[in-house]
């Protein structure tokens, strides 16, 4: 447990995403059913950087909880999970609390939109600390965006700026603005960054466009391919909460290399007649 | 407006989803831009059955409300819009208010585990219905999911038939309870519905014993095809929160007829290695 705490200590310290799991229930004991050889209070820490050090007691759950571990690692949340003795996933013998000492996951939105708060919504299901900006500042109101955790009256491109260096692998920046004078700069912008994740709202022929402005405006072509728009997964989305889904599904599927059909890899329409 | 108000009642009477669509608000106006021919108040019903009566003084605003109006059918939900003044979707000159009579879709959801809150929240955030359903008392709890509209005690396949007759094409059942002894009967009494979708959770391993069980318990095996198992897009979800999306893309994918790889028409991994 030193060791573990002495480890912990050392990532907070080098601002190093960093979990502790701990078991805090163990149900199966008191339901006299087979006890898992879990002990009650048995922590043990993941590190992407460190590895993993101690154990609850029982291989396969300490296998499935480092699993676990890892899931809420990118997605910067604790949480408590449940589990059979042997690490079971659909059981609720044992309780063992994630711990994560990280940053959450950043969505930046750009645009006050209709299509914004939806993809607010969904994006606070996701663990996101989620930030709206938008330069019309009658739009850009907390009022209008109550589940955001920010929202900033700026032009995209300078308020990229003050968090350009903050953006990694797991973070996003969405553009919904569909609006080329705010488009082109904040995309420019996103594109220096390393942020894992860019989508751009609007039809083909506006991403077209886009794309022509974007070149004109100083932009590699060999980067424009990191953009992804028409933005979203190719699902048929019709209303703001739909496409808010399928542009969260996007990010989940691009995040872990998933083969699947995003509408920037499609010809077809982005809405689809419903059955 | 007295065509519209009298086929209003009849559509409610017959029990038909409808909804009337009105302009509300009218900024280009005070704003001294073109303005709209919308006129404030000009109403518009629409009905899958009946089709469209009345309109907002604009033909392309007609016929972009009119599509949204759709959307706000099929997901029982009424909405306030902005459009610019010939209907552009991104604009805010004119707000119209889409009035839904019609119940919202709803989502059941069998099995009260750590995937279950996950899945409301998604679920409410696309406007359904939900309710969750698990035998086991102690674990279906409205304090374990305060965001479901009903929380029941019960065995699945007995819930199932109290609303059996209600269930349509905008509706969802998703099987998450990974356990055959509430899994077979619940499957088995879904597929007799006209319940739109059908999901059930488990590993590929899981699930062809399920059919098999589904099978003994007399199910056609021409219908086995509906059952959308492992459950959800193939977006390499780790987490509840991630399944949850992957979940909702596919009811979405499934309900606009779009071809997007879900898990069941694929044979890799369910969780993919994240990159």
């Amino acid at each position: 447990m030193d060791k573990i705490f002495s480890t912990l200590v050392s990532c907070i310290r080098a601002e190093e995403p960093v979990a502790i799991a701990t078991v805090i229930e163990r149900s199966d004991v008191t339901q006299g059913q087979n006890p898992s050889p879990a002990e009650l209070g048995a922590t043990m820490l993941v590190s992407h950087i460190r590895g993993v050090q101690g154990s609850l007691g029982h291989e396969k759950l300490d296998a499935v909880v480092a699993r676990d571990v890892g899931a809420a690692l990118s997605s910067g949340r604790s949480v408590a999970r449940h589990y059979g003795s042997a690490g079971e996933s659909r059981l609720d013998d044992v309780t063992v609390f994630i711990d994560v000492f990280a940053p959450p996951p950043r969505m930046i939105i750009f645009g006050a939109v209709d299509f914004t708060a939806a993809l607010v919504k969904v994006a606070k299901v996701l663990g996101y600390y989620v930030t709206v900006c938008d330069a019309r500042e009658v739009f850009a109101t907390k009022r209008r965006f109550p589940d955001a955790d920010d929202v900033v009256v700026a032009w995209p491109h300078v308020y990229l700026e003050t968090v350009a260096d903050r953006l990694g692998a797991l973070d996003a920046v969405c553009v919904l603005t569909h609006d080329h004078k705010f488009d082109i700069p904040a995309i420019a912008a996103a594109l220096s960054t390393n942020v894992g994740y860019l989508g751009a709202m609007g039809s083909r022929k506006t991403h077209a466009e886009r794309v022509e402005r974007l070149i004109d405006a100083g932009v590699e072509p060999s980067r424009l391919n990191e953009i992804m728009a028409p933005i979203g997964l190719a699902i048929g989305a019709r209303t703001p909460e739909e496409t808010a889904v399928a542009i969260c599904a996007e990010i989940i599927a691009r995040r872990a290399n998933a083969d699947v059909r995003s509408l920037r890899d499609e010809t077809g329409p982005i809405h689809l007649v419903a059955s």
